[in-house]
């Protein structure tokens, strides 16, 4: 970590703020320029918090040299992390289709959506039990029923299952789900990452609608510093200017959260844009920039289940993009 | 709430989603226009997800006429609300500072600044005993420990006390805590604002950093659907493309947020821009643009208590704030 | 146009707005509800400003029913746009690659890139004559002398040229030029818009880093409502809170855009991220989704030419990004 | 400036990098450290373009330490520039209010705005003459006879006119204007800046709605290096997430531009929010944060000039913002 001091600084102050650093175990090089002075940072500089130091009076800048996140770093763990789940793997080159509807809402509609997009080719069933909504008084899920109607769905088609938790004080009705997933709105839940970190599970994570590839990387660090390794990050859109589409998905996400971290990196564009036309496009470009997988709304009954025609593709509509996004897979595999 | 259809959409489809809102009791006004049709939605659709209707093939924009929170809502309750703490009241013209350390480290440092800013004229204590940090190897607080000691400060100073919870699971310790706030990363933490709405807890709900003023209205909503209507807003900066700030204050907030709802807004000036150069004149805006009160950091040893000298205040600097934001109030009082 | 009026409304107010926008010539319909009035604006209301609506004291909200933009708008041109420039075609199936020099530095180095793109496939040579930079004290293009050597560089190799104009004042420079860019720091000089509609070039109009898929259409019709009708959309990155890459491709629009608009849409991917390593990714994802082309920054000599290599690729890696371009355009028009 | 380099960087493209540095007369400091190596740019680094260095494949981040601006940077002019027009200060402490109709639509409207006005305190009038619209369809101004009727005011009330410029072409008309404005999407059209730069018009330089304060120091920089040091800087609300508001006022511009910077800063609170009844607390609070000054936009007749009515102040409603800024203003110069 660099911090250039101001010119003007207080002797005392920079003596200060040295002994500090050094009390959190952290060397300190000096060297002194014309129009500042550059302290460098050497050893441990993790648990150092660069917003603190952004803040004092006598700083005029702090760069981080190398990341706060270990566990997640691909420096520090150069191969790809690939999940076994159920004998289905992701990452490393396995592409997964992880598809299903918005909210359960019955047995039979869980059901037949699970065996439609299971003959499309998607090897896990996704499906909300607890709904995060803005409003209280919108539908919030079927809850403890709603998974055991997903794990019906398990049983029926073999098909592993994902769902997502909002309070660890749940966890126990999660024992038998495949994966947990931390919705944008909790990825810096902190004490339920914490709680997750603690399980043997899956998690897929998903990114806030305003979190940077650097903050949901050290969430994704919450949960392996428990001892928990198992993370699929997962980019969903982020909140911009533009408000057309619902988000925006951040298609370069794919790439940089590669390049920073080993963990497999899925795509969601069912909530990124929020309309069901621009489900396809955009996971193809996911798919061609070189995401692990996606993750896709599918109903069954267009004419009723209006709730998830918003964002969600028919089972023919999921077949033909499983199509289109495997002649890209296809092609770019061939040599 | 108005639904504007695309020319061309089939009838099918439109007569399903008209059959689709009168089943969810709403009322459905029909326009035909040139070139959409025009649907007006009577009655509750507070339950009428927008997103939903905005996803439609058939639906070219949404538009809500009624906003979708009640309790929290200035049209259905014109008087601002006083929240009566201990005795001191926020809202409807009464005007509060809340100060105090970042985070609670000891017995003698909380007693010390408590007694310096209650001289200044704040009368609430603020300090935190869980602490949300983005990176799990930072320090996350005394916790339980932490509100020993706030009690204690309580206890010696008569100050009540404001504490952050981070996990409904917590709620136990928060026994004795006068006004427990909800942290920008928890706004959106759905379960926990259900569970603080069974309390009967003044709750100091922070507005997220990428969330909109209704949306802070809809999580207050949370609350106030479960009983508790003890709400004190607080803007604390709003992520935006400017980095040079650690947030932006968006100062609007205040009058807007006293347009739309009768709860008392304050503003922390502290987190907003990171830098304690900048919580003063931001304090002193603060007040003379409405505001109901300031939750403003204060940390007692300068030489060292480094993590709250970014953008914490001391004593001396807190009680000239405090002088130059009662300049203002006062001018604006007289006649 | 559909504005909501509030309940409370002086009826003197509301008499002045009707008048108001019936001098306009927009006829007005108006339904009277529980908690608002809603007028229903009939006709050309592309000249009634929403923002002018929505600051009104009486106004609750405005909604356009129709765009404001119509030679741009799919809805009356539901036929894609194809541009024939010098007898290579964009848009409407038509995918066409774009490469060249960030700067034009001599006869050289646009030449030798030049020859190397073509033979790669690309059919038009871009190369910045004039340089928007930031700073006064940056390099700011050779200028006329930049555009005479891409202008031979077009006679020895044939291929048309793209370039960058900054004030209509150099307009007389551009005679031979094939396609003018209008850069995204331009994209709202309105007067240079105009003066560009008087001309019969095709023009490459780029997204603002801030400005919305209407903004840009708007921009586009602005340079239509002359009489220019050939234009190009170009999605080149928007700005974010996100700022480890320089900008947020929005990968999303050319979905959007397509939708809107008859109008040809490229992407910019060696802008958007500002880093060569993403370029390849990004080019492949937009090709995925649908794009009508790329725009690709190209360098010669790695060890000299450092401007260049932040978001250049070489001669080597543009030819690599162009093969799995095709890899895909080949998988998707197979049936 | 300091660049740090990535562990593994190749020898060539590191010795290439430093080379070329040097070719830019730049001092190149090495440190080699564990994880990386860090280069420390000593001398004048203005002209060094960090976009450009942050994209080299071997760089893995890059700090400025000394700003790229030279002329508007307060560490080289530590006063506060005054600027004296027509015998009325701004800056260094003298407040002024800017006061005047959106655009200017006939001589008796703006002479009855300009005298009210100038009866509550207001020693500047501003109009539009040339109007940027998003839309080619809407009222562009009446241009040069707007600054004819313009001058006509200025005669009668001796007040100095400010006015905005579209196009460098149309200075010749700006002979006798007192303060010519450069709109927000304007603010990077660096070859109109250059053009301004050599005038000795004082310039009200307005802020992009989603530039950064270095860049519209920058800005600023592009007409100070031409000669020009006359700077007025002015925020008007940048572009957010938020939608509920035009745009969101950043009161902590006022603050840092004034650290960074020596010029004068001025707000406008009328098209920051773009709305009437956010105009008046936001006045209040930009003059308690220490603004050097107000643009306020003020319409005369309310039942007819519908267009002004969005976010003007009436008459009497200036003259009420007047009053209270005042009190502000007095209080905070008490002793």
């Amino acid at each position: 970590m660099i911090v250039v001091l101001k010119k003007e600084s207080p002797k005392t102050q920079v003596e200060n703020l040295i002994e500090w650093l050094e009390s959190q175990k952290v060397g300190v090089h000096i060297s002194e320029g014309e129009f500042s002075t550059v302290l460098g940072l050497i050893g441990d500089t993790a648990s150092v918090d660069e917003h603190l130091l952004e803040g004092l009076e006598i700083v005029e800048s702090v760069m981080r040299v190398s990341e706060p996140f270990k566990n997640a770093n691909r420096k520090f763990h150069p191969e790809d992390t690939v999940i076994d789940i159920a004998d289905h793997k992701i990452g490393g080159g396995n592409f997964q289709f992880i598809a299903g509807p918005c909210s359960v809402e019955s047995h039979d509609q869980v059901l037949e959506i699970a065996e439609g997009v299971h003959k499309s080719g998607a090897n896990f069933l996704r499906g909300g039990a607890f709904k995060p909504r803005t409003s209280p008084y919108d539908f919030q899920g079927l809850k403890a029923e709603g998974i055991e109607i997903l794990l019906e769905a398990k049983e029926k088609t073999g098909m592993p299952i994902v769902t997502e938790i909002m309070s660890a004080a749940h966890l126990p009705l999660f024992e038998n789900v495949d994966v947990i997933q931390v919705g944008a709105r909790n990825m810096q839940n902190f004490d339920m990452l914490k709680e997750l970190g603690r399980t043997n599970k899956p998690i897929l994570l998903k990114r806030g609608l305003a979190n940077t590839y650097k903050e949901l990387l050290m969430s994704a660090e919450y949960i392996m510093s428990g001892g928990n390794e198992n993370i699929i990050l997962c980019e969903r859109g982020i909140r911009t200017f533009e408000t057309y589409t619902r988000n925006t998905l951040d298609i370069q996400a794919v790439t940089v959260l590669k390049e920073l971290s080993h963990l497999p990196v899925i795509i969601d564009p069912s909530h990124a844009g929020g309309m069901s036309r621009l489900v396809k496009p955009m996971a193809m470009a996911a798919a061609a920039a070189g995401a692990d997988g996606l993750m896709i709304e599918v109903h069954n009954n267009p004419s009723k289940a209006l709730c998830d025609g918003a964002q969600s593709l028919t089972p023919a509509q999921f077949d033909d993009l499983t199509k289109n996004v495997r002649k890209i897979l296809n092609a770019l595999n061939e040599n």
